[in-house]
């Protein structure tokens, strides 16, 4: 299943991708998020589908809203590239590297990423981005994709001055208000054929800046969710981001960073495409 | 007004504090968290209270829970004692350090606190928190402590070899379940009369290990408030702790952790105090 929520920023409603349309599933009577996955959500809206896809209306020219409720956290993977580690000057790491990402910043996958107040070092980085499906503490690798829901295309922006030139730690440039857009859908499991073999890529104003494949993860999945799950809670709806290849804006020299009106589109294999303008802040 | 929720994990009443007895607000019809302070709750309960309070069922031998329902966010402030940056090898900060904390690791004041598998460097953190009152973007120092609901004492439990060993960043080391109990109450602002001279102090075993007071604070509430709210939204329910001072385990030569069975008690003047026994991970 595809899974989203389309509608005005703060009203959207539940709906599912089914052959590249928009089925309006308000009717299943719950929205995307922690309660739905921990109570089954998933198989649940399979057997409600079963029964009630045909008659679900059909709505198109909406805006796509996050395809998940806001989750407890979003917990980032650093420099989980091979390429990109190199880009930033960084040594590649012998663990993962955490931070987390405040979930204000959650947004729509088209909606404009706003250039925060006083901001010259503005980021793309593509990400696939991994949902929790229930509740999970010191899983085992083995078992790990047990207690996933599935994925998501997500841009994790990045402001490098507030992350790196303001005293520590990287949240400080990662948290800012539509600094992370998720969606356009959340594909099950199911959905991805080989997890290992995504090409995700990013550009801006037309040109390719990041053209990645997941098979260049220096830590996959499985690990990261077990290894996340030995020293926090994972609850279900939470999202692991996984790191960007090369191609961000930093490792350019000189450095490229975003301002208004330019143009970042991006995408993963099987998990759609998004459009951000950038705009600056009022 | 001093806030606090009372009974078994994941089933806590709110209930207030007034003249050492807990009384039983259930009947104010709400729980305390964002949609209760985004939505005046504060003066709304106070009203309340007014007319309710006598009749109000006066509980005692309970459990408390944290005083409010899961934060969508807990903003730390690192080394923000001068006599605990010291102690740590650190120079002090030029502005804040902030980390999160998964809300996961949100916890009654007196529950036990658990040493992960693994863990030998457990540590322990007195420190002030902060509850946000209202959504705060950009706001000014000036204009800061309108943002803010009250604050509540907090031991900011910290794994070391995780904060610090594990390649990065400290989150990791400060997001174990129990690794943030908060509580017993949260007093509103009107009850804290100097916040700028709280003794706030922590023991284990009965040995004094911490003993600092807030006119050492290198950067004050208001000034965090505003600070922070540049780099994200702070929405209402959630906590910004303050930073620790001096006494910490990680700072003796040589270092001293937690072990199952040792108690540790703490306090802050006007926020009551806790006790968490440590046990071992099942």
């Amino acid at each position: 299943m595809k899974l989203l929520r389309f509608g005005e920023p703060g009203k959207e409603k539940p709906g599912v991708l089914v052959d590249e349309k928009i089925l309006d599933a308000s009717s299943f009577g719950e929205d995307f998020g922690e309660r739905f996955f921990e109570t089954d959500g998933l198989s649940r809206l399979k057997k409600w589908l079963d029964t009630n896809q045909s008659t679900l209306p059909v709505v198109s020219g909406v805006r796509f809203g996050a395809p998940f409720t806001r989750p407890s956290k979003i917990i980032c993977v650093g420099l989980n590239y091979s390429d990109h580690a190199k880009e930033t000057g960084a040594t590649l790491p012998t663990e993962p590297i955490l931070f987390f990402k405040s979930t204000t910043a959650l947004t729509g996958p088209n909606d404009p990423v706003v250039i925060p107040r006083k901001s010259q070092k503005t980021d793309w980085e593509v990400e696939l981005a991994v949902v929790i499906g229930k509740k999970a503490t010191y899983v085992s690798e083995q078992q790990a994709l047990d207690y996933v829901a599935g994925y998501c295309l997500h841009n994790d922006y990045s402001e490098r001055e507030f992350q790196l030139e303001r005293n520590g730690q990287w949240v400080k440039g990662k948290s800012c208000d539509t600094f992370a857009p998720i969606g356009p859908y959340l594909a099950t499991k199911d959905e991805i054929k080989d997890l290992d073999n995504l090409r995700l890529w990013l550009s801006v104003n037309g040109k390719k800046y990041q053209d990645g494949n997941t098979a260049n993860l220096v830590f996959k999945v499985p690990f990261l969710v077990s290894y996340i799950s030995q020293f926090m809670t994972l609850l279900p709806g939470d999202v692991i981001s996984t790191g960007t290849p090369a191609g961000v804006g930093l490792g350019f020299k000189p450095p490229i960073y975003l301002k208004a009106g330019d143009v970042v589109e991006l995408g993963i294999d099987g998990l759609g495409t998004q459009k951000q303008i950038a705009q600056n802040h009022s």
